[in-house]
């Protein structure tokens, strides 16, 4: 189990602590993911140097590749991946998204990413057969890897991550499309529910286990799904997708859902972690984020900078480091930034490793994007404190 | 310039001391091989941490990208990548063959990939195109990042070297191919020895430059060629291939020419360094080796044990990770091996990253592979020294 303690408030912001058996976290907190029991090209010693406190690892992918009974007989995930921290394991339920509408659909949890004015679901994406089908009692699965069909159950969900032996556990749900209708939202919420409580019955007690809200877009939805929620005895709570069709969307579900939630546990909106995002969330009393953002946006050339460097909404707090620009530029990657990749490298390099694709480029791309989005949300903690967060918030999004 | 100090000897063997601007080295050693300014999948501080003393970068590749102006313009290589210790650059000859007769050849250094006996060269691969072609007055490449033409002669190379700013150079040469015959490995004999005063006419004073020693697998070439090269002022001499048609046709190579280099000179056989190499040819008086096998074989799942794990000549010192017997193996690569990898990780988690194809895999199997060969020169380094060089041949060969 976890204690929860906030020991800062302000407004609907909170700083606060999170103590399991294998240590704590402060929050708010940036958790990296962990998706196959390794931050993609980083290693625990990078973990530890950059203060990651607390890590996420993917049930699902887990469950397949090498297989959560593998790694229960090897001593379970802390033992397996070497990693002495608290380690967070979702269920397996964004997955079915995933695989599931999200790629019917060809969306993510939020639906910003294509023209949807005047469009009919049956007319948006449709070009890839799902590969993860749900029902009443659970999901099943066409594996990625072998195409062989896997079949995941909230008892199963349950089962896994006992067997993964993770400090904090997620109840499975169904994490519908931003794409999917009023009706068809509805009655995922209603499966959801029902998971919620049977995952209630079966989960492993030496774990804390979180209930997730859903409801995707629609208000009434929400706030059925939080009252439910908050009735039950977790230890915490996800926010789940589908989180609507902008980030205006987004940051409403939030405004509906968290007043509902009991102060005293801790709230993780599941998936999201861009600059701007950190800023709103946080300030409407989220304490807890995961993303595979700073990692896959590391390997695909684009770096954070600060707003010392020029970062800012529209370029999403990134440079791309193939521009050619960055050919001759001595500088590192942002000047403000005190991690060992900006201590040590120019951009010019950075930018011959990512056109060579030389692995090592992946390492120091990642660890500096993962470092950034950490201190980043060590400052926005820090600013709580101080009664500074509105100042820093202006100085990063240009509005309060 | 570098000074170049032997503090201990013992018949050919010797232990000594390399002082360069950028630091010493002691030798024998080992040079991890930084191709692109980068050894791959590492970096200056996993080096540092391993001891590396120095490290060897690829004129050629470098010229392709990013360019040697470029590196120039932004300070040198050591600046470049970050890395104040001493750097080594060969001279681009190696490519010569490696893109030349070794591509038509489909061979190595040491043509004993292939079943030889009975076969002329002209029935021997030949399925792929030549990229590089050789002249008299160098080589002329085909791009094969864009398919351009460049072209290298023996003042190119060391103009670009200068550029690079390395401590140690190489005069260019014509690396043969263990096919060639005599006819054509004497006429390439003279080109090398002709490019090697244009060298020494034209190379920069700041740097240290090497002669290559050629010759093939013929005895009077080698000596011919040993001779040249001695009788001139160079600060050492590098061993190039071709090495023959196989191991024992090395030692014999090495133990023509070894005895005419000056004994006080550092003498680099070039691109060598498997483990039972290295014990054979440090015996016979080698003091430097480079070569990208140790992490070459960690990125396609080969990973160094010593005879403590079951290496031995017959497996080449390797374990394949991904072999099943490895699935729930909790201990780490090597018992023997103190390197953070072996002090952290198990093979069972290791060849979970390798079929997973985790990018973190190549970073924890290239740092262990570069750290291990590192280990035994060191070893090999201290039993010459305290007279125990036999024991520990025997040791790790099973013969001395």
């Amino acid at each position: 189990m976890i204690k929860f303690k906030i020991i800062h408030q302000h407004e609907r912001m909170r700083v606060g602590v999170v103590k399991t058996k294998h240590g704590k976290f402060k929050t708010p907190v940036f958790i990296p993911v962990a998706t196959l029991a390794c931050v993609r090209a980083l290693d625990k010693r990078d973990l530890d140097e950059m203060s990651a406190e607390v890590i996420l690892a993917n049930t699902y992918h887990l469950f397949l590749r090498p297989g959560d009974e593998l790694i229960k007989k090897l001593g379970g995930l802390h033992k397996f991946m070497s990693y002495d921290k608290p380690i967070v394991t979702d269920s397996g339920g964004f997955q079915a998204f995933s695989l599931g509408y999200g790629m019917e659909h060809g969306v993510g949890k939020i639906a910003d990413n294509i023209f949807l004015e005047g469009l009919k679901i049956e007319e948006i994406g449709k070009q890839r057969e799902k590969w993860a089908k749900i029902d009443d009692e659970g999901i099943t699965f066409k594996n990625h890897i072998d195409g062989g069909i896997v079949r995941l159950t909230p008892k199963k969900s349950m089962e896994i991550q006992s067997n993964l032996g993770s400090d904090i556990i997620f109840a499975l749900d169904e994490c519908t499309s931003p794409l999917s209708d009023k009706e068809y939202t509805a009655k995922a919420l209603e499966r959801t529910h029902k998971w919620a409580d049977e995952c209630l019955k079966y989960y492993d007690r030496k774990q804390a286990l979180f209930g997730v809200v859903q409801g995707g877009e629609y208000k009434d939805l929400r706030i059925k799904s939080a009252k439910f929620m908050a009735e039950r005895e977790f230890a915490g709570f996800g926010i789940g997708g589908s989180l609507g069709k902008s980030k205006q969307d987004m940051l409403n579900i939030i405004d509906w859902v968290v007043p509902i939630l009991p102060e005293e546990k801790p709230r993780h909106l599941l998936g999201i972690g861009a600059v701007e995002d950190l800023f709103n969330c946080i300030e409407r009393g989220i304490d807890m984020f995961d993303c595979v953002a700073p990692t896959r946006w590391a390997r695909r050339g684009h770096l954070y900078v600060s707003p010392a460097e020029g970062g800012n909404i529209k370029n999403k707090f990134r440079i791309h480091i193939q521009n050619s620009r960055f050919r001759e530029d001595e500088n590192p990657i942002d000047k403000e930034c005190d991690c060992f990749v900006c201590e040590n490298y120019s951009r010019a390099y950075l930018r011959h490793l990512y056109v060579s694709n030389e692995l090592t480029y992946f390492r120091l791309a990642s660890y500096h994007n993962v470092y950034f989005i950490l201190k980043l949300v060590e400052r926005i903690r820090n600013a709580i404190k101080e009664g500074s967060f509105f100042e820093l918030k202006k100085e990063w999004l240009g509005y309060v």
